[in-house]
């Protein structure tokens, strides 16, 4: 009987699809190690998130996969997780896009909760960073509900190129691409079902021709199911940004988020509170509409910073509304955003820095 | 050769899942009529909606399952819908539970912008109605951010018996389902993909022993995706109450599920504007933080009148986080609540009265 050889493991296992990426295991660069010894196969399979909810079905399949060539006595599995570099290299994808794009810092602005502000907040934060001087561009990961668009006043369609998809440039020049740049009417719903919204989201990072940014900010939509799920799993994320509100009961649901999170091992560069206060033209009084400030509760389960803390303004809401939201420049930003870039930098401090301030 | 009988193709096609649904076509009373004359095969399948996104998938199988019966020597499909009778049969599950259920309307709450209210009011009309004497069940299908339990102040766990799951109730006896009722930590993040949320809402429609209901509410998450989807494929619903705000990004978002609940042909019964405006108590001014009503807009496209218009009101985000929404009685909410079963008894005016009166 003959016995069988690394090559021939390697080839069964390049059978074996990684079942959120769609792309075989192998390819991914997740088959670490294969060790033979008179027909005991011992393979070291390293993981892109070591929280992976799906790390017993891919060990299955590898065994399974293992198990039929020819000779095999016994398979073993051992679990582990890539580091950032390879995890980097395996999500960033062989498309025509990918290989032009150069991207450097990718932050999530997520909340769990919905309507407290996380577009707002991503397109204010994308606005200061384009303001220093550095280059950014925004993914729309609401899918069903995108508002970054409209908050900048940009309309589609975008256009298709041999290479890829083009975003479309705000005043500023900052890079966006969105459902709503696709749709003929704003208005029309998007009704797909979750899988084919992971889908879409992988497409916007994959084909879209991004160019060469410092940031990619990615706006999700509330919740912690597919949409989130696929931003954390198949995304090079560098860390998130995490909108909350006072309310008690908007603050249970942002912490869940902090649980997904903590789960995924994704870093959290800090909290934003949104609407924490609206101050009364008239009387001066700063009203606590929705309730008491919990920041320092999700800062604390989070074990994050808190960013800032934003009041409700009737201006920011006009003017996202008009599409001018670049023209919003509230004081309380200028903090928020030197916290932010200040969280960021200490992921590696050098590698970042705006190439021409404003 | 031997002619095909309409009992084989019947039993061809029992061998047809909906994919929706996940039960035999037969089984739902989707095979309306056999025709066989010499060999050719005319069949008239009706659909729970007719705008079924998949009813080219189920057409198609449906050929494929009846030629492939001996003797078959060409198959024509006629699609219809189904009655609204037909559909509350086909869609009430042979599960013991709903066996014993008997529910009078079952109305969901939507938006698919988030944070708009929708719970609250969702809460509040569930309030209202059985204070007048209905028998009220919600169910909430917010799964990854669910509100409804803080807002009544109950907590879990849910019991499960023999014949179902039961719903844990308020304080006034409101019926509720909800995963933050089954979770050990209201914190804890619910990460599933979009078909197990589907399966999930479904199993809290069918396996819950909700008992006698006049209502049932259910309270949806933003977007147009898996939990808005399955909830108008596979629920019986009557109809929707839309909420909205005034900011006039909201009023886009909102306008898609009012295209999506177009397309689907479910009936929407009005609309709330939540958050119309914040009456300041030192000032005496009603300011309007979001901007100005966008409501006739969304009333206009909807073909749905305003049932009311609420202000933003401290109080409310406080007995909410303090889980006694049901204490909470606006004036605003009287009216709101008569405009709702006004709309609700043009279905079949004699169907609902209160047994009762508080």
């Amino acid at each position: 009987m003959t016995l069988p050889t690394v090559d021939q493991i390697q080839q069964a296992l390049a059978q074996v699809m990684d079942p959120e990426l769609g792309r075989s295991i192998v390819e991914l660069g997740m088959v670490r190690d294969i060790q033979i010894q008179e027909g005991e196969v011992a393979i070291t399979l390293v993981l892109t998130t070591p929280a992976c909810p799906l790390r017993n079905q891919i060990k299955a399949q590898v065994e399974a996969a293992a198990e039929a060539v020819p000779g095999v006595k016994n398979v073993s599995v051992e679990l582990g997780a890539m580091s950032d570099e390879e995890r980097r290299r395996a999500l960033s994808s062989k498309s025509p896009a990918s290989q032009l794009n150069k991207i450097g810092r990718v932050v999530a602005v997520i909340s769990g909760k919905g309507g407290v502000g996380k577009s707002s907040v991503t397109a204010l934060l994308a606005a200061s960073l384009q303001r220093q001087g550095y280059s950014v561009g925004v993914l729309d990961a609401d899918l069903t509900g995108p508002s970054i668009p409209r908050l900048f006043g940009i309309t589609g369609p975008v256009q298709g190129v041999p290479l890829g998809i083009l975003p479309v440039e705000t005043r500023t020049g900052i890079k966006v691409i969105s459902t709503n740049l696709m749709l003929p009417d704003e208005n029309m719903a998007i009704t797909w079902r979750g899988s084919i919204m992971s889908r879409a989201i992988r497409q916007f990072w994959e084909d879209v021709l991004w160019g060469s940014l410092d940031y990619l900010l990615v706006d999700l939509p509330p919740g912690t199911s597919d949409a989130t799920l696929t931003v954390m799993q198949s995304l090079p994320l560098d860390g998130i940004v995490l909108v909350t509100m006072p309310q008690r009961l908007a603050t249970m649901v942002v912490r869940k988020t902090v649980d997904m999170a903590c789960n995924m091992q994704v870093p959290i560069f800090g909290i934003v509170e949104n609407m924490a206060y609206y101050p009364c033209l008239e009387s001066g009084v700063k009203h606590e509409i929705f309730g008491q400030s919990h920041a320092d509760e999700v800062a604390q389960a989070a074990g994050a910073p808190i960013l800032g803390r934003l009041p409700i303004d009737p201006d920011l809401a006009a003017l996202g509304d008009s599409g001018e939201i670049e023209h919003y420049e509230p004081v309380e930003f200028v903090q928020l955003v030197e916290a932010f870039t200040a969280a960021v930098s200490v992921l590696d401090p050098a590698s970042l820095e705006p190439e021409a301030a404003d």
